[in-house]
């Protein structure tokens, strides 16, 4: 089975099948990073860019460890070093990256769209890790599979998330996903973080944290942006950390198999507290882990023939 | 048939007879990168390190993924990061990387005659990949493949080269290349941009860009270094792109068959307008991809025996 | 022969037969760095991460191309592109790497201590690439060999370590290896870079370099970290130059065969005048050639079976 589409830039290019299909050859995928000698020749005299206009250690590097498994070459170009500091427009720079002849273009960039300008004016492959307030669908996908792999199946699931909802890419990629794949989702946060219309996306609010971890298999938390935040969302972190963060009492409503997730990295003790996150609840790491192998699934199945 | 030379500093360092091998090389690489599997095996197991004192996207991704698809190991280092900020002497930051026995020094100073100081002391092939004002020889190589390939020969070619040449070592290597091969070059450019005794160079100086382009068959604008500029060589850019910026009113003067060539990155709209750059006679993307494969070409003629 | 620990943190966790090993395997090492095709498939499939908190590019690059000469993956990360900036904890940020399987961190820190709790939390192998003030061992092997494949053997011999010992990781780390290895060590320098009871570490204070170069077989000058440095340590450059400095008149005094040695970057002029850097009895580049292999060497014995 082959993807629709040479790209992956939101979750609504895939449809339930393929998100299926994404996460089986992942599960294979995962056991190539288990072994003792971790390269395959999957992706031999293949080019892949890394091209990061917003700083990201984990996403890039899990990206060029997937790509570099996968015997890929893979170029790292970061925004402070690229010629965006000589003022080229991003399509142009896009445009001369193609002119090299990669596979595939993996883009982070702080405005939303930005991938998909890319991809529709280029031949390679482009995913996109991250854009703006808008979607992050490799994160949502590792996520999927984390909890599948964790409770058997995404259908009829119950999902969490919780905190800054009107922001997240994260939240966004992950109802999208969810609700395709036949889970629920409730959202929680303070109101200044949670759009009005809501609902719309098939998701409930419900804007007590207690009540929304009550009777779900999931709660994802979500990352206090506090580098970017003006802080006028909230009074104060403390205040913030009171009524919406992760700690053993909100848990302790919560059912005894949930699970605790987090795309991170993680503020301690901000939405979540360190017991949490470091307790047996938390499959923060697996995420990790598991997104590397989600990583080369993507990359095989979008250039690897 | 070999280089003399164990490095590329200049392009007076080559005589015709190895240009024309550079670019007969760089023919049948490119076509490495056209291919399925980008990958070759003739540099394995030799180390190529980009050392970039000016940052540069283009050149070293160019480099990069040239090195990468001859298998050579490629170490990147840039000037922040470098043990430059400790004060140490170009000389020794040089010596110490030779003392880790790289085949290839790739060098990008902002200091003309940076590369060659390094060849003159390490054994190791150097490329010079831009120094200061005096010369961008790859460049060169790589427009000159690119206008052979279009027009079938170098010898007879009329080629004008239109900005500050003053400061553009994209102009230097150009002019003594194009000289050398039998093209004939003609310069345009404020009179501020332009050396007083350019003629000396074997080039014809034309004030007017409308003259300059009348009856050549590549036109060849330079980049308006914005983030150098002081500002004092003209008066506005708004005068600037007006009397030398190439827009369709001055390319209906040149031929039809002209070809519209630029080293990029370039500003739009200042030193030439989004149509021509995007339109027919534009082939500055060619430029992008020739330039992997004539840095292909250049390892392997230096390091690759 | 195996390593008793999967780490390299300090010297202390090595005993005399390992150090002895290591330096045996780095000769072998070496040789592959000499042939034309450097590469053996070692670590094949192998992922080995840089995680460099303070730049350096010496040796950073050593341990890349030491990583890729045996064909592992390596991947890079400096704190400046890194999570840190998104007030990441260190154990988090390791945790986060370690998610991904490597089999190596390489950590460099200005935290004394940081690649130890990485190693007490982490199940891979940590080398510390230079912690703070406290160790920096593989400068300590690569010096070893160094003086081990000039005078056939460690112990016996005198070394004078002179220049400020108090900040000095690499003083540290030699002087622990040298004494485990039979060697006789002195210090010399200002009474304010020289820690009160440095006897207690088996070495001999000599306020005087002439009096501490006199009668050694290796002079090992340390850096004057001037991008750190207070100034309040010493009055001026010039005279901690003129007291401490090793110029030609200093070296008249040591024996004819005397080695000169320095962990670089030099500051040329400052601790050592350029004529003895540049002279005969200097070793200094032959340090950098042997880091290499001593990386290798260490990559081998920790990750490669």
């Amino acid at each position: 089975m082959e993807l629709r589409c040479k790209n992956l830039l939101s979750i609504g290019d895939l449809v339930p099948t393929e998100i299926t299909h994404i996460l089986d050859t992942a599960a294979s995928m995962k056991e190539v990073s288990e072994r003792d000698i971790k390269k395959v020749p999957t992706l031999r005299g293949k080019t892949v860019i890394n091209l990061f206009f917003e700083p990201s250690t984990r996403t890039r590097t899990s990206f060029e460890i997937a790509g570099k498994r996968l015997s890929a070459d893979v170029v790292n170009i970061s925004a402070s070093s690229s010629s965006v500091v000589k003022g080229e427009t991003l399509r142009d720079t896009g445009e001369n990256l193609q002119a090299m002849h990669p596979d595939l273009i993996v883009v982070r960039h702080s405005c939303a769209g930005a991938p998909k300008m890319l991809a529709d004016v280029l031949p390679s492959a482009i995913i996109n890790a991250g854009d703006g307030a808008h979607e992050h669908p490799t994160q949502a996908l590792l996520d999927a599979f984390t909890m599948r792999e964790r409770k058997g199946s995404l259908a009829g699931l119950k999902v969490a998330i919780i905190g800054d909802i009107t922001h997240s890419r994260v939240a966004r990629s992950n109802i999208f996903l969810l609700n395709m794949m036949g889970a629920q989702v409730c959202v929680s946060g303070p109101q200044t973080m949670v759009p009005r219309f809501i609902e719309s996306l098939g998701v409930t609010f419900i804007p007590s944290i207690i009540d929304a971890v009550r009777d779900v298999d999931v709660i994802m938390m979500l990352r206090i942006q506090l580098e970017r935040q003006s802080q006028s969302l909230f009074p104060t972190i403390r205040e913030y950390s009171r009524f919406f963060g992760l700690n053993r009492t909100v848990l302790s409503h919560a059912r005894p198999d949930v699970l605790v997730m987090h795309p991170g990295p993680v503020n301690r003790g901000i939405e979540m507290s360190a017991d949490v996150m470091d307790g047996p609840k938390s499959i923060i790491l697996e995420q990790v882990t598991n997104g590397v192998a989600v990583r080369m699934a993507l990359m095989y199945l979008l250039i690897g023939k």
